[in-house]
């Protein structure tokens, strides 16, 4: 059974997209996912076709229609049980465990907005789950699902290549990882780090180390902060292989 | 003169992609951006134009060399400055005022990676700004240059209509969006907000206002904790109205 990728968009044309080439491609041809782009606008209102309003409260741009999207949302999701998910920049920030939790599931419903944004009671009443790509404003939510996407696909079984696998470390003890060099090794008067061509594997090891400590703390203090809580709020005796004290000074 | 998008990548078939499409692609269309989208295989070396090789010091996966990449950089570099981006894990966030400032500027050369990485004295060497989409990871740089293009374009004088403007606002202070209401004022026994009928304006602003920042609390506590350490740095006076207090007492 295919991993399903299923899209409810105005723009079905803008999909499989990116994701019809390299190993998303292959895998796709593969059957090892299917991709379906449903036009929202098939469920819209008369004769044309409606699927916004103007928002309750006033305000400007428009608002998808709860009635419509819950159409849309119910033609795809009658036969097979699958998690909903709409892009917005109000949602919780996606991260690499949501493209876990999905590729091991069987699929995914993505709803891209456009427009302002759609009607909040679709979102509850379909219990929907609201996710964000990043803090910046895109056009709709079509790149943001293209994203998603492909960090779902490249997680199934047999998509990557063991070559392609490592960098699934990327993130995994919470640093950003280490600069990386190859051939020439010396390249406009640019050596690659001694070091790197040394053959000691203790020692290569630590200075990537270093190198990871040293980027996430000047890239991205959010990272850095979080990595120095965590081995902070391990105890001073478990940190030095001491033995744990009973009871407490004060 | 069009503003000019410019993508190095081993994949020139994903672009535009779905930049062809909606508003974004109706302003390539009519010239207010360009897109080149050139096959880094044209600058590989040997029979088999090569783009990468091992990494010294060992470790998984495949790195891109840096004199193809320098040499494709020239090429595209040569008649025009542009700032150069690489899209990584490794690099700061991308944030709306990148977008801004790209936006505002001629253009921009985005270098896509595949594979493990790319050589870092490319980086160096080029002075090659490093962004970062999200804490995910992805088959390549390609889905994250259609996501920053995305955010540049829709920002180009003459791309949005006014109605989506609005959208701008979204993280304008620090806060997410209220939830939005359109028609039908009860859907499946489901009534809008009464007060959004009601046609108090300063009463649906407050609403909207303790909305935005119950959002944040809940689903974005790293914004929630920016935003009130941003409020609380305004001192007490002025917060309250008071004369500030010339000394100190201690």
């Amino acid at each position: 059974m295919s991993w399903q990728a299923v899209v409810l968009t105005l723009f079905p044309d803008m999909f499989p997209g990116p994701l019809g080439s390299s190993l998303a491609g292959r895998a796709l041809k593969d059957g090892i996912w299917s991709m379906q782009a449903h036009d929202l606008r098939e469920h819209g209102l008369g004769r044309h076709r409606t699927v916004d309003d103007t928002p309750f409260g006033g305000g400007a741009g428009m608002v998808m229609r709860p009635d419509v999207l819950d159409t849309a949302i119910e033609a795809v999701t009658a036969e097979v049980v699958l998690p909903v998910v709409y892009l917005t920049p109000r949602g919780r920030r996606l991260e690499q465990s949501d493209a876990r939790r999905f590729a091991a599931g069987p699929g995914i419903v993505l709803l891209c907005g456009r427009y302002e944004g759609v009607d909040e009671r679709v979102l509850e009443a379909r219990q929907v789950e609201q996710l964000s790509i990043g803090d910046y404003v895109l056009s709709g939510g079509e790149p943001a699902a293209l994203v998603l996407l492909d960090a779902c696909v490249r997680l199934l079984p047999g998509v990557m290549g063991s070559d392609d696998s490592a960098t699934e470390e990327s993130f995994s003890d919470g640093l950003l990882e280490y600069p990386h060099y190859t051939k020439p090794a010396e390249w406009q008067g640019r050596p690659v780090p001694p070091i790197l061509l040394s053959g000691h594997h203790a020692s290569i090891a630590a200075w990537r180390r270093t190198q990871s400590e040293d980027a996430t703390r000047n890239r991205r203090p959010d990272l850095w902060a979080a990595h120095t809580s965590r081995s902070s709020s391990i105890p001073f005796q478990q940190q030095h292989g001491l033995p744990a004290r009973s009871g407490s000074r004060n």
